[in-house]
């Protein structure tokens, strides 16, 4: 096959308003979803999308971010770069004169993950295969190629990750049936801040008669009282063989959030979410004694590798939800669930990107690294805005058959 | 005295290329050290200057995030401001539209130390008094509102802090000759990481004779055997009796680390300044207990008083780095401060401002906290470009006497 040729690189600064009050919790009031988006044009071929979310005015620092960082790959051969991605990516996240603005999160971060989605979209739709079949579809070398292990080598080298696939080999047809059964969803938007109690209701039995089990609900408002009786309201609502988790967004102080989780684990939450501040792995640390056995779930404000080994290395939280859309990409976020397999963690991701790329990589986990099958988090809101929504039927996500990984958007102007 | 009233903000993209080799290190390659500048226009009365480091082309990020994040300030007094800053400043940090592109690092948590630093230039100019002095006469309940205690309170509060400012107070005139005798600079810019031996030797040579006894040199090359021979080669000019200090700016892995630090060692480093990545804490703890009593520094990278105070916890690290151009500043620099305390560490700034504001603030951490004099980084490379030069004499930090925080630059096209 010719390979495909990175002709120009550009951006777009999407933006999608909410309806009211979806996408609200305790920490983000505002109801607007925004997507820095990487686009890739290449000769006479495909051309590649990447994502990567933000919640409003920033969203075109990131888009400039991407412009700075994306240099380099005008002229560059798919093929040529993929084979060797952990390097390349390596090198972007330490361009040296925009380094000093993270390194490895924030903006600059943000930005390398749509540009990484955006290659990676490319390469996929090069092949005319979906992302997760690429990824099944590599030798374990060229897959371990893809990653940058510095600064976690000591816990997991090239060496470690080809070891880790090679195990997996003889048993991936045993879990290949996923692709034919879907894999589970579970569903965020019945439960934001801003939604009265009837609503939440509402939605949550929708979403209980297309096939949902398992369901989350915002927590850490101001009012905690009020976070009390909605718990105890939607566990009443769903009955006791639902799966519910607790989110809090990172509100509370670590005290607060000894009390909360405590109060909370009457209504028999499967995780309580961001508890306080996602840099404070010492807090989560005291927290997870303090709150035994009630679980705690993170990730999503978690930025790269480095910290999500030191959160595992500390035992400081118990659900990976790593986000390839924070994560610098697919290949960070490979990296991450790498990590996680050395732990024996499961990884649930965040759905930055709704769900549409990350259909693919819970695919991958599962089958390539035995990562076992819990559920992906759905949140539908812009579903309308993609060219090929993720089709979620019975509660289950279907497998994508298009080439690539499922982000590109549909032009300006059309959609909702 | 009428409260000035802060009438608009702006942002300048400053801009200073470095002589040749200047500032280069083991991942920082170019020479150009930038400003992202606000101002603050008040009516009739003074202006405003905040600063905050960066090394390239991102500084346009920031200056448009502080155009994002700043405001709320028009139309704002400074005295109403400054009484209660610990609240705005979370305010600030936490706006729902832009907190997820951290939250409290990054592009966004450097806009919000460059407006910080602004508001305390202002204020101080407002009050006709240098920074250290406004500082030093604030009741330290005044003191203890500027500060943001969120998300470490279950180990410094807003009591802890009163407590420690109280029981300094007695002993503060004994602390107070550091005024008149001046606070003790290091020179970094001997040992580029550019410069070849015979420059480190003139540059070195030249420093002591302007009174320095302290050099830091750049470590952590890929030629290994260069960082030792240049280790040798400066601890045999300088003799026994100078302090040397080896930075390898994050290259290092952690087993690399291990055994650089060891080799390192023999040349009697007072420290070994950010030997792997900034993120890794149980990384520097593990360094830490390998390479006894070899001690680390760090902080230039350490993003907000959270992940300080994790790395306290953890035992991470032995000098507090702390930039107030890197943390939210002033206000975010002086809860580390205070945090440090707590903890019995030294705070010895990392000097993102070239030491123009930082000269303030170690006066206000040995007379007011009780933190003592060690010595505070001096690079002079940017002296040209500020309206009131730090002044070193001797190797010494003269007091500052100009109102304001030393942070003024002048205009475009002047100085050199």
């Amino acid at each position: 096959m010719p390979d495909c040729v990175i002709q120009s690189v550009s951006t777009r600064d999407a933006r999608f308003p909410l309806p009211e009050g979806a996408g609200t919790d305790s920490v983000h009031t505002s109801s607007e979803y925004c997507f820095a988006v990487t686009l890739l044009a290449s000769a006479g071929g495909p051309s590649g999308t990447g994502i990567t979310l933000t919640l409003g005015v920033g969203n075109r620092l990131v888009c400039e971010a991407i412009e700075l960082l994306a240099r380099p790959l005008a002229g560059m051969a798919i093929e040529e770069l993929m084979a060797d991605f952990g390097r390349f990516s390596r090198q972007l996240a330490d361009e040296p004169s925009l380094r000093w603005l993270g390194p490895h999160k924030g903006v600059v971060h943000l930005a390398l993950a749509s540009i990484t989605n955006a290659c990676f979209d490319l390469w996929a739709k090069s092949r005319g295969v979906p992302l997760w079949k690429l990824l099944l579809d590599l030798t374990p070398e060229e897959l371990a190629r893809l990653l940058d292990f510095s600064y976690v080598e000591e816990i997991l080298d090239q060496q470690d990750a080809l070891g880790i696939l090679r195990d997996h080999l003889r048993t991936r047809p045993g879990r290949e049936s996923v692709l034919r059964c879907g894999y589970p969803g579970y569903d965020t938007s019945v439960g934001w801040m801003a939604y009265g109690d009837d609503k939440v209701k509402e939605l949550t039995a929708r979403a209980v008669d297309r096939g949902f089990k398992a369901f989350k609900l915002k927590v850490g408002s101001a009012d905690e009282d009020r976070d009390l009786r909605r718990a105890a309201m939607l566990r009443e609502f769903v009955g006791d063989s639902a799966t519910l988790m607790f989110d809090a967004n990172q509100h509370w102080n670590l005290p607060v959030a000894i009390r909360m989780c405590r109060e909370l684990a009457a209504f028999r939450p499967l995780w309580i979410e961001e508890p306080t501040h996602p840099d404070d792995i010492q807090g989560h640390v005291l927290l997870a004694k303090e709150i035994e056995p009630v679980k705690i779930a993170a990730g999503e404000h978690i930025p790269n590798r480095v910290v999500f080994k030191n959160f595992m290395q500390a035992g400081a939280l118990h659900f990976v939800q790593a986000d390839c859309t924070r994560l610098a990409g697919v290949s960070e976020f490979l990296t991450v669930s790498f990590l996680a397999v050395k732990f024996g963690l499961p990884v649930v991701p965040h759905v930055g990107d709704m769900g549409q790329l990350h259909q693919h990589l819970v695919l991958f986990n599962h089958i390539a690294l035995g990562q076992e099958i819990l559920f992906l988090e759905h949140i539908p809101h812009l579903r309308e805005h993609f060219v090929f929504p993720a089709r979620v039927t019975g509660g289950y996500y279907q497998t994508p058959q298009e080439p690539g990984a499922s982000c590109d958007l549909k032009p300006t102007g059309s959609g909702g």
